[in-house]
């Protein structure tokens, strides 16, 4: 009933080639995208009016949103190469040589310094700031910034398709696990990656791969469904990040790359100064959910 | 009888985006390829021995050759987000710290600086030294090393679908021009789009558009057929490099995106020192033209 799982070809595959989140088909799909953009204006602007501080989910549905990582600007080709190395759990959206340097394909007049609810402000590798406005610390150049897609792009198709995820079922946050594959390193950034973890039944696992698959900017389809030893994961009760979630019996736990791999990869950099969104909080660009999904 | 040219689209779609030249779909072609690399190896062995300095066109028949482009460390960051803004003219196969920073899905213990036939060696944005080895001037990461794939991908499939390129049969260059199109620039990369022409008659324009457009990772389809005016071409017959070809009644020029592209961006950035390959001399990759085909 349950197919074998991928995570060896994912494995075999790490650094084999580079790619962005984005297919050559997307294109097409970007130059036809008409989409009514207002929505996403206004929650990057409250944002930026500092009327909005919370997390990002369910916000704007339809509207992508996106994991941001900076780094300073002598390390950005290294970032950049990791991302291209590790497209699964890096998928590349943007890169901004400074905080308004978007296309309009992704946000049209966004400040990725101020239109996050909440940031996290990284030194030496570690969190010293968690606050509601980066631009103390990125106006100009001395920081790149990258916009990597997010699996909140699927979790609604899921729901619509008969699969919701139990954590939007129960309102927590899904449950997050730091594994033992290695990712492919480029200079500093290296680490291990991560992943989220959603439940289902054996039968369910087919249509949930390959509707997730269609997502490549979003992490694409699950690395590893079964055990979790596979992956290193001793305790699916306990995980690293967010809340635990119910696995039922009959069930198994599918697992997938996850936006918060480049976090532990900067831990392990340990660069003078890093930003990211906090956990949750993610910058919503006016593209849309439907232009990532490869026909 | 022909359809309407792809170049608005085109056009807008400039910098829209960040990809590479490889789709999703790519993984499961590398992973599952099991081509025999001998012909490939041979290749590059012999331009390592020095006993090949001449053109690579019809060696190593179905395995992918590539553009390399170096540029100094400094600079590599730009480069490859010029690339990534730019996939149709730049579509990145990989990217290398020192010239034998390669995956083994491209090459296995090949050396880039040697392992071509020939290269140039550019100063000032000038070509200041045409040689057989580059590594004088590359032995570790003072140079990033970029390949870009390569027309010659789908060239002997157009001729097996019945559609051969007319410069192949004329044992002549591809005719190229300069064209009025910019690039997105990133940092000191700019300039102008070049193209590479092949005239077919309007019926047969569909289906060489559909056949090229198969491999995004070989600048993918025309960008234009049709008036050359549109490109800022005055005269078909004074190509700006390669050889003119002839282009008979009742047959439309058909453009595509070429590989020229990042030379004449070198030319603008006007570097301290970079290096490419010499017009027509690619690296041989073990990476097979099929695998590149998004079906």
């Amino acid at each position: 009933m349950l197919p074998p799982s991928p995570l060896d070809a994912f494995r075999r595959g790490i650094g084999q080639v580079l790619r962005t989140g984005l297919s050559p088909a997307f294109e097409g799909a970007a130059s036809s995208a008409t989409a009514n953009r207002s929505l996403a204006a206004a929650v990057r602007q409250k944002c930026r009016a500092g009327a909005l501080t919370g997390p990002t989910a369910g916000l704007a549905p339809g509207h992508a949103q996106a994991n941001l990582v900076c780094v300073p600007k002598a390390h950005a080709f290294d970032f950049a190469r990791f991302c291209l190395l590790n497209p699964r759990p890096c998928p590349l959206l943007a890169i901004a040589a400074t905080p308004t340097d978007l296309s309009p394909t992704i946000a049209r007049d966004a400040d990725l310094a101020r239109d996050l609810p909440r940031y996290r402000v990284w030194r030496d590798g570690v969190v010293v700031e968690d606050v509601n406005d980066a631009s103390h610390v990125w106006t100009g150049d001395e920081l790149t910034g990258f916009l990597l897609g997010c699996s909140f792009s699927w979790e609604q198709a899921l729901a619509d398709a008969g699969y919701p995820p139990r954590h939007v079922e129960a309102g927590t946050n899904v449950a997050m696990y730091v594994t033992n594959v290695e990712n492919a390193a480029s200079g500093p950034f290296g680490g291990f990656l991560v992943v989220s973890m959603r439940p289902y039944a054996p039968e369910a696992v087919p249509a949930v791969a390959a509707l997730t698959e269609a997502y490549p900017a979003a992490h694409g389809g699950p690395v590893h469904w079964g055990d979790p030893a596979a992956l290193g994961i001793g305790d699916l009760s306990a995980p690293d990040f967010g809340d635990a979630v119910r696995v039922a019996p009959g069930e198994v736990p599918v697992f997938w790359a996850c936006g918060v791999t480049p976090q532990s990869a900067l831990a392990e950099a340990a660069l003078p100064l890093c930003v990211t969104h906090a956990p949750g909080h993610m910058f919503v660009c006016d593209l849309v959910d439907e232009a990532l999904r490869v026909v």
